[in-house]
C-alpha cells in the first residue's frame, strides 16, 4: 500500500472503517498524557464504549482468529482515542512502542499473530514509515474479560 | 478535595500519611534513573521495607478490598520513592504513565477497581492536574507474593 | 569489575561472549524505534534466531537456573540488536528502564532472581554507571514458549 500520497484519515475511508467515539475511561486516570513530542495512551481494551464484544481468554474460550478481531477493535479504539486527542492523525510522525497484551492460556504461543492484527491496521493507517517497536505477552487476565489490551506511545509532529 | 493551595507533603500529613523509608533493589537494579525530565521508578511492591504485607493472587486467595489496600500501600512506596529522588514532591509536574499489575486469576475482571486505590491516593497527594495515563493488566504472579505492582514514569519540573 | 577503562566490546571478549546476529521481527514490527535520546527495543526473547532455545513455564517446566540461563540469552540478544542500531555499544549511556517478564505459574515468587541474570549481564558489559530501573513481573505465557522477555529502553550518547 502506498502511503505517501493519501493522509490517514483518507486511508481509513479507504478501508471502510468510520472511528467511534473511544471509550473514556474506566477509573481515576486520563485518556492520554502528553510529555514533550511524546504521546502515551492509558490502555486501549477490545470494546465498544465501555463494553467487551467478546470477552474470554485466548486458548481456551476464544481462538486466533477471534483474538485478532480482538486487537482489530483494540487499535481502532487507538486510532480513536489518538485522533480525539491530536485533532489529526496525521500529527502521529511515529508509533515508538505498541504492547499487546493478550489475556492467554499458558499454553498459548501464537501471541505475535494477534498482535500482528493491532500492527498491520496501525501501519495501514498510519503509514509503513510510522511502524513501531513491539512488546507481546499473554497475561493472566484483562479488565472486564477483554481478550487484549493495547499500549501505545507515539511521537507526535511539533 | 482543593489541591492547589496545599503541597504534596502538606496534603500527605491531612491524610495522616507518613512515608516510610522506600524499599531498597532486590537486585541489580537501581531504584529509578532520570532522563532529561523524566523519571522512571522500579517497580513497587506491596510491601513494608522487603516484606510483602498480605501476599496472595487476586480472586483466589485475595477479594478485591484485600487488593486495593495493596494497592494502596505499593501507592505509598512509589510516593517515598520519589520523594527521596527528587527531595520535595512539589517538583512532580505529571505522573506521565501509572501501570498496575495486578496478580489475578484468569477469571478475574475488576482490575480497574484495584488500579484506582493507587491512581486515586497519587491524585489526592499530587494534586488532579498531575493525573496519569494508565495501564492495568493481569499477571500470572509477582515478586515475593506481592498482590500488586505499581509502575510509574513522572514528568519532573526544571 | 572496572568497567572506565575498557569499552563494552571490550568487556564482551573479556567474558568470552560473542554477540549473535540478533533476531529479526516476528512479525509487523521493526527491531527498534529512537526517539530524541531514547532507543525502544521491541520485546527480546530467549531465541538463537527464531527458535527458543528451552521453551517452558518456570516454576513447572523450568527452575530458577534455567530461567537465569533463558535471561542470559535474551539479554545477549538486546545486546546484539543494541550494537546493531547503534553501531557501538559505547554509544549507551544509560539503560533507562530493563522490563524482564517471565513466564512463570502462579506460586512463582523468585522472579528477581531471574531479573537478576540479565541486569548483571547488561552492567558486566555496559558499564555500573548505565545501571537500569526495573519491572519485573511473572505473566501467563510468551512468544513460541519462551521462558523470558526483556524489554529495554536505552539514553544513547548524541
Amino acid at each position: 500500500m502506498t502511503t505517501n500520497s493519501a493522509t490517514p484519515e483518507d486511508r481509513l475511508a479507504k478501508l471502510g472503517i468510520r472511528l467511534p467515539d473511544p471509550p473514556t475511561p474506566f477509573g481515576a486516570y486520563v485518556p492520554a498524557v502528553q510529555t514533550g513530542n511524546l504521546l502515551f495512551l492509558s490502555g486501549m481494551l477490545a470494546t465498544s464504549g465501555h463494553t467487551v464484544t467478546l470477552p474470554g481468554i485466548v486458548g481456551k474460550d476464544l481462538d486466533v482468529k477471534a483474538a485478532r478481531d480482538a486487537a482489530h477493535t483494540a487499535a481502532i479504539n487507538v486510532l480513536a482515542l489518538t485522533k480525539k486527542q491530536l485533532g489529526s492523525l496525521n500529527l502521529v510522525s511515529r508509533v515508538v512502542r505498541l504492547g499487546v497484551y493478550v489475556a492467554a492460556t499458558p499454553e498459548f504461543i501464537d501471541h505475535a499473530k494477534v498482535g500482528d492484527a493491532a500492527s498491520e491496521l496501525l501501519r495501514d493507517v498510519l503509514g509503513e514509515e510510522t511502524v513501531s517497536s513491539r512488546l507481546v505477552f499473554g497475561v493472566a487476565s484483562l479488565p472486564f474479560g477483554s481478550p487484549v489490551e493495547l499500549e501505545a506511545i507515539f511521537e507526535v509532529k511539533p
